[in-house]
């Protein structure tokens, strides 16, 4: 039996290889933004969603294809995210993974058209026959990862994260925030496998809780590295939210109880997979992987 | 008969009733966001694209509300692509319609996260059964808007444009540039028409040959405007192309040589027509239009 490590190596390799595939070849005039298009989504991202994605899929022996192509359009949204929220106007990152951030390494006019070139072919990659025969289900694909990166899931997330420095949080407003910008589209991740793979309800349901847990669970491990973490191993400048004044969830709960919540988010998600037994080997063990800050 | 300015204003009018009613209420605490999106949205713009989606697919007797959700989605497109453009890291203006640009009047984040959110709801209304029954129609329309608005259309566009200041450009780059920036999302709005209309292949083959005309004249018109024009004509700032060393058609053609091409490109346009008569009366008269430069 293939271990976790390996799995997670073999589709963050697929994934490379699907994004090589369909982003556009470098070439013409606008040779530069195809070249930064490619350098934010080639990068040694860690593929949490297209995981989620692949393996909710194969537990209802899903399309393969379906799946490749649905979460390398996801990983472009997710891309295009992190292009644009470390834009000097928004977060203003100079390092991202270990790497210049986009507009470091071209500049920042580059790195707003790179990112709404990846917004805009995520949906021609889900449009495409090749991503499904059933135009149904590319339409329903298309809505799910709209919905979930629109103006009610992560842009609205975004942008009340950049408003957090000037307004009161409270745990309720916080909590949201976090399901927004980070939760919807781990949810839909996970959610389009098992549309993929046509799961019966009850399925979907324990998957679309178990998602919303671990998409808490990786914000919440996120700004507890923001606080702990050096800058060597989280690869970004540490601890930027409280320099900027923002409120976080490890703010409100202090470090102690906000890892006393991890541990309760960890085990309720791996509760949600019950009923898949053995099937949700790897969807279970990613979990303790998110807490043990492997991801 | 209606006048081509009445139809105009009704076109608008519906377009802005339809924007009004798919974009997301202002609620919430991502309400800046919301608000930012319809301020953009909303203004005064002219509705090209709106109304050659509505007359292309008129002349078919396509569904009135299928092709004004699908000219909402394009307006979506072209108003984000507005947003961008205009940002300090892009072409920086302070005015659009003669009010204040987006990050102007909110600031910059707000800026570029509206527009990824126009850009997303395209997607969202056109991916909507509401949009047309059949899933097949809306994935060719999602496929459509993608191809023209993105890498290899709207946004190469914007970035060779962005890259004119260094580039040496000759008439054959400068034409390119043309047709992806403003061209692509201009033929895009004419097909879409044609689409929902089930227009025959000589039709729709002569529809896009109208629109490739009627995008170059579009934007050597506006290259015009801009060496000639006064702030109070075009509600923005003007001969910026010129203040930064960018190369347009004008500036290889001369103004008098602009001009004439301004003429011949008309001409060509409403030759294109001559197969539908009287029906494609207000497309016809649209050039002219533009020509006079009332668009």
């Amino acid at each position: 039996m293939q271990t976790l490590d390996a799995r997670l190596r073999d589709i963050a390799d697929r994934m490379n290889a699907a994004l090589d595939q369909l982003l556009p070849r470098v070439q013409g005039p606008e040779a530069r933004l195809l070249e930064a298009m490619r350098y934010a989504a080639l990068g040694a991202g860690k593929r949490l969603r297209p995981f989620l994605t692949l393996e909710a899929g194969a537990m209802f022996d899903a399309d393969e294809s379906a799946l490749l192509r649905t979460a390398a359009a996801i990983e472009c949204i997710h891309t295009y995210s992190l292009v644009h929220d470390d834009l000097p106007c928004m977060d203003d990152d100079d390092l991202r993974r270990g790497l210049p951030t986009l507009h470091r390494q071209f500049d920042e006019a580059t790195a707003v058209l790179a990112g709404d070139g990846l917004l805009t072919h995520a949906f021609e990659i889900l449009s495409d026959p090749a991503t499904h025969r059933d135009p149904q289900m590319r339409c329903l694909l298309i809505a799910g990862l709209a919905r979930a990166a629109g103006a009610h899931g992560m842009v609205a997330g975004q942008m009340i994260d950049m408003a957090g420095a000037t307004v009161a949080g409270d745990m309720a407003a916080v909590a949201r925030m976090n399901r927004l910008k980070t939760g919807a589209l781990i949810q839909f991740s996970v959610e389009a496998g098992a549309l993929i793979g046509a799961a019966p309800d009850d399925a979907r349901h324990a998957l679309t809780r178990y998602a919303t847990n671990v998409g808490t669970l990786f914000q919440m491990v996120d700004d507890l590295l923001d606080v702990e973490g050096a800058a060597a191993e989280t690869g970004k400048a540490v601890d930027k939210d409280a320099a900027a004044g923002k409120i976080n969830l490890v703010s409100l709960l202090g470090v102690e109880g906000a890892r006393q919540q991890v541990r309760l988010l960890a085990a309720q998600a791996k509760e949600h997979l019950a009923l898949f037994g053995s099937r949700s080997k790897f969807l279970s063990e990613a979990v303790d992987f998110i807490v043990e800050r492997r991801y």
